[in-house]
């Protein structure tokens, strides 16, 4: 496996596999990378010949309260994990190598940006779909694979793509949980045992939702009221939404009669979670 | 010659190119194709095996006050000029083929897209920016040809790319001017046989500015005032600015002292008209 730092090696290696006729999937990451994560670059693996994971903690994402500084960098854990998983190719540049100037251009997705966690996080999104598009752009990928945990995210992106025509196909993984149902996210490490028992309320919850729907109780209001019962069993899980909404528009939903996205975040302690169910009632 | 019209077609003609190892030009235009474009066109073909010519009046680059619904629109004669320049394809998208449904995502430049023309056209460079990128992701270039004529234009369009880390490069073309010193423009058209002739004070304006800055008169508020003076001797030019920039900041400078773009818009009757000079004291 190659590890790489500029852009113009990352372009030639993987020109060099497209004239070999190979197809590029690409993972784009944070680091910090957990078996979520793996199960990204194996489907990768699985549907591309040519398999690009980049290793970037973007700052233009971050808002100015959050956890840049503290997120976790560990290059050697992270590249043991691509190994194994058979990338082909690590791409993890410097900040300054992404952003050697002023940046002045921004990619928007609006409308879709501004409810759940757009709103607590005022220019998140901005900050992620530019630094894809950049990303996208310098390793021209066929297809490029995202975790349903961040349910937001992946529906913004796959229309940032259809909007601009980009020339790639957006693949959507399954959200992988721990044996005890906690989706995993590098921020699961900042939990003290004891908040990470609260934390299993999350998906307890959400759980608790998929069977209410699955008895017939289709209503927004009940089944929102019925989460946020199952969390706050805990006083200390602060519940910052809890959305049941249309998974390509982001609206609220009064009623679940076709597909529908709940999706949830919370703060325990300092630590921000989120967690989400896709339900489609055609196909419960 | 090709003339498609759908976005598939389009990629269909131009992956078949690449596979056989050609290099894609691409030029975007609106139609209304005259010299000014043939000299894009040519300087494709020139550099490139593959040239892609696309005719698409984006609406979303247009004001809701400006001159859309008018634009000239002439597919046969815009054919004949690309055929006589020897393109390989046009791109003659629908409107619905190229904003299919509400268009949520834009590419937004900032700074450099507020003065100059940016002031008088609010969202002008969005609508711009954000189709040349979907031109861009759907042609897929490796070079695209733009006229030094709208200099803002070029200087915007180049900082997304590098910006975006695009994966293509842009060509700038000399502006082409009539016999008489007027800029080609698709606008000319427009203009009574009066109304040309005081089009000519433009390029004349900036002819006397070049020869005083050969003089050694280098400060600005000078030579925009020479300017001015030069095209008021028709009280029908309508001045809307006269500028002399930092060709990549675009911010207004108070002296030459390297290299300087000397950009004037004015209305003429109901008809915008754009020119400009790039100076480079080092190379008079």
């Amino acid at each position: 496996m190659d590890i790489v730092k500029t852009i113009s090696e990352l372009r030639q290696h993987v020109t060099a596999a497209r004239s070999q006729g190979k197809t590029i999937g690409f993972v784009p990451t944070m680091g910090a990378l957990h078996i979520g994560h793996a199960s990204l670059i194996k489907a990768a693996c699985e549907k591309c010949d040519y398999v690009v994971v980049s290793i970037f903690v973007n700052p233009t994402q971050f808002g100015p309260s959050e956890d840049l500084e503290k997120y976790q960098r560990d290059l050697d854990a992270d590249v043991k994990i691509c190994t194994d998983c058979r990338a082909d190719i690590i791409f993890a540049p410097t900040v300054a190598e992404m952003y050697p100037g002023e940046l002045i251009t921004w990619v928007d997705v609006e409308k879709i940006t501004e409810s759940l966690c757009g709103e607590s996080r005022p220019g998140h999104f901005r900050g992620v779909t530019t630094v894809c598009a950049k990303l996208f752009n310098i390793v021209c990928p066929d297809y490029a694979f995202f975790g349903q945990k961040d349910a937001q995210q992946v529906t913004v992106i796959k229309r940032m793509v259809a909007d601009l025509n980009m020339p790639l196909e957006i693949v959507t993984c399954p959200t992988v949980r721990d044996n005890d149902g906690l989706a995993t996210s590098s921020r699961n490490k900042y939990l003290t045992e004891i908040q990470r028992k609260d934390a299993l309320l999350i998906s307890k919850s959400l759980l608790k939702c998929l069977q209410l729907v699955e008895k017939g109780n289709c209503d927004a209001a009940l089944l929102k009221n019925e989460i946020c019962k199952t969390m706050t069993i805990s006083p200390d899980i602060k519940v910052q939404y809890v959305a049941i909404v249309d998974p390509e528009t982001l609206q609220e939903i009064d009623s679940i009669t076709d597909k529908a996205l709940v999706a949830i975040a919370v703060n325990i302690g300092d630590t921000r979670l989120i967690d989400n169910i896709l339900i489609d009632l055609n196909n419960l």
